[in-house]
């Protein structure tokens, strides 16, 4: 794994470089990122270009043999660009256009935009693209952070009926697909069509999935029209993007496809503080986030790309969450050796120094502002260090996939019911295998999952036929949640009813379902112990058979042959229970590990990572680790040696 | 009682009709309810009408025997209409248009739309006011639902300058009357006055009073728009409305003085979860609803118009609360007996078959979506079954009375005082006495009372010159909350401060009113026991005598002669020990019924609706129950004779 | 103290006001405020006045002695007026014109408005400024009330861009300062800036800042256009303005220098709803008020302006908090006295009668709205007669000073970390040492604080030259509280690290800062007995000592020499154990008082409050008070003579 840092020459006076580039390269950093956020310094006006500095701090930093990673500045269109063509604001949904004064103000569909882009990329890449020590280019800056892939702009409203007349062709099949009969919804023209905002009450969710559908498509043709530029004036050199955490916005498979590395921005902390994880974990990980956070993301985004890696590491507090504290000391090294662990080509630490000024002044780097170290700073240093004594690896296949589908969360999202969250259901059950220790590969739908024991799919709502033949073509145990197959691909419920396609599977029909308040569960006896289901209730009838059958009678877990599915969702340890059987019965055992420890195992090696907040001792069977003090403090890794066991 | 359903044949194939009026016509059901959302197929563009599918469809129906309400469909004008008259757009209270998307985008002041229900309902009504089978029509459909009561668009503006000069006449007086003195706030014309949205800080309370009532007035002129046309061109057939439960925005006694059923939706669950009830209850009556809400809402529309029913039962899920759980077993059942036993002309279900498509595809049928059928059809069958084995039946009058009076919520949400719900505290009172088994009469101010023992007035803000008359001319034990008379009509404190005319009955003044947080409580001892008061304290002072006195010294109930006043809100054990008291001393003596356990007793028979979530014995002084098992389970219904009895 | 009252002849007969004029003298009032909401009768259309209703009402209450301040108008232009220039309306944050219909909805940058203003306050001085009744101005009505200081209107974006270029004259200078280089941020002209509303993420904070420091002027400005006004046209008379409680919008300080009193409105249990205090406290004080709330206020306002004075006391129940209690039967008295302790000039309780129509109908007066005594009217003549027994006194100094900032509030705004408020931390501070029965003097940042023992600092993000050459000058204890020191005017990091100037007193530097969740805690001992921390976290390294220590390892409490920085909140306990510790030093004994109990002691007097719900005994160390029981009740106010101590 190259170790990388993010670094913005233009925040510092340039007598400084030279220190900073020297600093980078003994800590044993190889690759800078930089360049995303500067469009006002290169071209301060209309078409007058200075490039000159940050030529002369790439060549700072090649002299110490430092590769770059150079951003296009699109995040961020400065001032006078704006006031010049005003229809590139992105606005929201409550319909007004989003101001100038922070970032991605921009609007994916406007075509100004795309003018403008088109203008600055090639001018950059130009100017950059054959330098030696450019080896990368990072499109734009986090795709959708802020809520900005959806758009509700005039220019969205032009694009996304041209969008729909390029899908259906004909009106009246829209219509059909959209079930416009209901409430007088019949359109006679695509020109007819807005946007899904500012209705009355609930819009149609098939009009709804449709705009996160084109929203999504927006987004992978604005980066198209990024990479089409780079790829002719800078051969040779890969094409990264950096995604986010516990984001959904667009298709990151589709994305991933258009990338020659997938990166994700870790922030185990905010994520934490911000998303909706229980009371507890926010109070047992304040200081080192939950600890399935990275490595969910980590498989995800390796399942995207044929490479992969994190571009921004966090390196102490940030700024962005309600709270921010600071990671417990080691916890930096842990997400980086965990990163590497996963597979990662890249860890690149966020930011090389804190700035003193705008927003993010209160962000930690691996310098402070004050120039001197950060805490960060040995961390990644050390990190350097014992990969470099590793022996290189690749990664080892997993026993289970996890199926995380895209089009499932904006299904789930353009008509919920209940508090049901599609993408912390998919978090959860990860967490719940990996909690055995597993390995745990992310497929998408369609792919092939022949060589797993067992694959996890937490739910699927449209299940096409390439999806159906996969699930067919498995002797793998298929473990379904509830509201899989319950939507054909426009958002109706199938003429079969639910779980439709998988009725090949699963000859069963759901006929009724319940969505349930948060304080309702089914509680039934599984392996002898108390398991509970919650959310929802799905009533299902056919030549299935029940294996956990609650107090009031109603099925929550049904099976035929291999297939398995839940009429609930299952706590923790229902699921744990049910995989630890079903791996058992395939040969493959497991322990659950203790609270706050987790394992990765890869060819060479076996990595744990204490996010506990105590001590653990280190297993009894395992050699002494090559890194890593027994017991395990918090914030601590231990790697094992695997060379006997190949 | 008549058993009904609303039904969509523009959402299925035709070659399905005959089958599905089949199938409505072996379960009993005689009356459709259909049309009312069809106008993009009515009139898929302006001027070119296609009636003849629904023509067809009538037919089928006839040739089952089946009678027809036909709704006019101006709920959901379509989108060629909208951008032809953008005019016709609702506004809501930031300001904004609210969009065509969903239905009820269109504002009751708009004349353009005004126009365009003239010319729709006109064209359908000479279609089809003179087929044999319509024997109904359906005015629109739930009026206000989505908070579409008030408008603030710019005809919205128009229509309620008009509206305040044809009320005060003279600029002056509308001054005078709103205290414009207060603030700068006199007007030199009334084409000054805008409507009482985005003020800098709560607006004149007045103002926001006469916004209401306009707002109502415009929902009854528009109504008589339709009425007018239907009655001219369609003799002799009914006008319906559905009302919607909870919902206060327009008079519903003055809607139907204009109506000939007074319709209204019963949709126990879903309100049980979005409304305020005590958390308690939301999980108590999970899967029954609130005991006391569908009943509260037949004896209050009962109370509007000479004939009523339910023109929509929830048959089982619905979709748009935010969770939606099924009901349990029988609960249809219960719910159109209950509807029955309270004196019901129809009781028609929504809807036939679940549509599996765009908003509502979440929410049951009679059939599932797939066309088989859904629990709730056999629930419909037995429950025509067993009504049709029932002699024919007049609901018998009641010994007590509640006022539920529109203005008085209006009056409460014009200026409000603390956290206290008027709405909330009429049904909480209607509960009570209903826990004593007792039939309760809604009635409106002014109405005649004197056959009552007992009349609640949870509140009543301004009493008019009729509604002193009635209390005056009763001998009833009148009971009254507080707040009662502390308003003119002009939203003003009375000269002789609360509560105003009722000084009459009750020669007091109410010198200071407390709103008090809702943890507050005053305690008191009333016949040997601890009763409590909640949210308001009113300090009395008068030729009146305290019956119950906080451990403070406050004075919590008061009375003079057959007059009583509570201070404050009162607990349930509170109100229900003086219902009791009063009524004894008039001779009627009541049981409180077990929890959950409601009666309700007709001339013919006494019904018992087990609510609770527990069996219970039936009473062992009752014959055999015509229909009911012993203990009778949740969801059960008992039916007795009461032949012996009269 | 002057016993002044509010009041509106406008509201009431002619006939009524000789009543009302002579019940005042006799109530033992000398002074009424009249005036400020009646344009639309002063002005009832452009050019044509109406002055002389209220020339006759001076004139009634000069005939009983009774003196005038007289409040311009404008805080409530009339409808005429808004129609004719829609320019004057301020905007939302939403960017939406805030519209008529209450009041306050001028924006300050308005050049109508200025306009409209001069006219009419010049009118009004003209007629009424030679009056030898009238001894006083009151500009306007609570400046800011209802979030309005911060407009967000075209006006207001005009005048901003002029206020920069003031400033920074070059928008190099500008882009330096805000650190423009980040996200594109750089301007190439002051025209170019638009207001920091509406932006995609967090505008930049030193943006941010400027406005909130704009928008303080703006409100500056416009106060000096009306006293130019006043004091050329009513020459001698003083000028006032009625400030309000938890109100940070605009600097009191620069607002108090350009007045001649610094009026005040004193709300206690109002603000003890709708602010966040402690639950416990809003149990406790719910009618009474916060027992620090009035003091805090009186002592700030004190340090503003030569006198100042509560214009509008609470009298009973308001109208506008969430929940209107009533407050303790001596409540009025009770408040009256304490702002005579603290050295009021007036004491004012608004209003006379209550008003029976309009906003605040359910506000109380000193009258009922049907013009009998309310129970606030006797205590206030209760109080004018012990005050009247009383010596005239002069307020003692203090031993401890607190430092409030205005812009320090502000940092904390623009740039939110954490959940920590300022003005509650500084209200906090003030109560702790309060309870210690100590005065406290609120001072500003750069006075001269030699003369105290303790100076407590709770926060003071940036410090001025002259604020760290104050403190340099004392040889009191200086106690900081967390992020002091930590910005620079600009708001940037200072390159030296936070507590920057700081340094000169206390060698270290917070090398890193957490803000943490509600639920955090940090423990550790402090002379012998638990204390804890909470909301911040900064970790301190330099030559200081830590006195506090968590049990994690974290210091929470350093010091050098006679300077101490806590690292994080302290909990009361922690601060006043602290306090009492540095005051022995100082050969000042403290005693903590009972809970409830509060102490102001001046020359001649030792005042005893009871804001507790329960009676405390009297000190038997003192002699037989003045006034007061002992036990003393709930509510009540024990004065001692110190004539013996002098």
């Amino acid at each position: 794994m190259d170790f990388g840092v993010c670094y913005y020459p233009e925040h510092w006076p340039e007598d400084r470089w030279a220190q900073d580039a020297a600093q980078m390269r003994e800590t044993g950093i190889s690759v800078v990122r930089m360049g995303e956020f500067a469009w006002s310094l290169f071209e301060p006006e209309r078409d007058v270009f200075h490039w000159d500095w940050l030529g002369k701090a790439i060549d700072v930093l090649a002299g110490e043999g430092l590769k770059v990673i150079l951003g296009t500045p699109t995040a961020a269109p400065p001032k006078w660009l704006i006031d010049e063509r005003t229809d590139i604001l992105a606005y929201d949904s409550q319909g007004r256009p989003r101001q100038f004064g922070s970032r991605r103000h921009y609007c994916f569909s406007s075509s100004a935009y795309r003018d403008e882009t088109v203008r600055i990329v090639t001018k950059m890449a130009e100017r950059f693209g054959l330098h030696d020590s450019v080896i990368g280019w990072q499109t734009d800056n986090e795709f959708g952070c802020h809520d900005t892939v959806r758009s509700y702009s005039p220019a969205a409203t032009m694009a996304f009926r041209e969008w729909l007349a390029e899908k259906y062709t004909d009106i009246d099949c829209l219509n059909q697909s959209w079930g416009g009969v209901f409430w007088s919804q019949l359109y006679r023209d695509f020109a007819e069509i807005d946007l899904p905002n500012l209705t009355v009450t609930e819009p149609n969710p098939s009009h709804v999935l449709d705009f996160f559908r084109f929203s999504s498509d927006q987004v992978l043709s604005y980066h198209r029209v990024q990479v089409n530029i780079i790829k002719s004036l800078s051969p040779g050199r890969s094409i990264y993007h950096n995604e986010m955490g516990h984001f959904t916005d667009f298709d990151h498979f589709a994305l991933g496809a258009e990338v020659d590395v997938m990166g994700w921005d870790n922030y185990p902390l905010g994520f934490l503080d911000q998303e909706p994880y229980a009371d507890n974990d926010k109070r047992r990980y304040l200081r080192q986030g939950h600890p399935d956070f990275a490595a969910f993301h980590h498989d995800l985004y390796r399942a995207c790309a044929p490479k992969w890696g994190v571009l921004e590491q966090q390196p102490g507090p940030v700024n962005w969450a309600p709270h921010n504290p600071a990671p417990l000391p080691g916890m930096v090294r842990l997400w980086l050796h965990e990163a590497a662990a996963h597979g990662a080509d890249i860890g690149s630490v966020f930011r090389w120094r804190q700035a003193p000024f705008a927003q993010e002044q209160c962000h930690a780097g691996l310098l402070r502002s004050d120039g001197m170290p950060a805490p960060g700073l040995s961390e990644v240093k050390q990190c350097v260090e014992e990969q470099i004594s590793l022996t290189p690896d690749s990664v080892m296949s997993a026993n289970v996939a996890l199926l995380f589908d895209y089009e499932t969360q904006w299904m789930s999202e353009c008509q919920p019911q209940g508090d049901w969250s599609y993408l912390m259901m998919a978090m959860g059950w990860y967490g719940v295998a990996r909690s055995l220790g597993l390995n745990v590969d992310i497929v998408r739908m369609g792919q092939d999952i022949s060589n797993y024991a067992l694959v996890l799919t937490p739910s699927l709502f449209h299940i096409t036929p390439p999806g159906l033949q996969a699930f067919k073509q498995t002797e793998a145990a298929l473990l379904f949640g509830p509201r899989s197959g319950s939507k054909t691909a426009h958002f109706s419920i199938p003429d079969e009813l639910a779980p439709g396609p998988l009725q090949a599977l699963f000859p069963a029909k759901v006929v009724r379902s319940e969505s349930l308040p948060d304080w309702w569960q089914a509680t039934g006896l599984f392996a002898g112990e108390t398991v509970t289901g919650r959310h929802w209730l799905d009533h299902i009838e056919g030549d299935v058979a029940p294996l956990v059958t609650s107090d009031e009678g109603d099925g929550l877990l049904y099976h035929h042959g291999s297939a398995f599915m839940f009429a609930t969702c299952p706590d923790d340890h229902f699921l744990r229970t049910l995989i630890q059987s079903l791996l058992r019965e395939r040969g493959v055992e497991t322990t659950k590990l203790p609270d706050g420890l987790r394992q990765r195992v890869t060819d060479q090696y076996k990595y744990l990572f204490n996010y506990g907040a105590s001590p653990v001792s280190l297993p009894t069977d395992e050699d002494t680790p090559l890194y890593g003090e027994d017991p395990l403090r918090p914030g601590g890794v231990a790697i094992f040696s695997r060379g006997d066991v190949l």
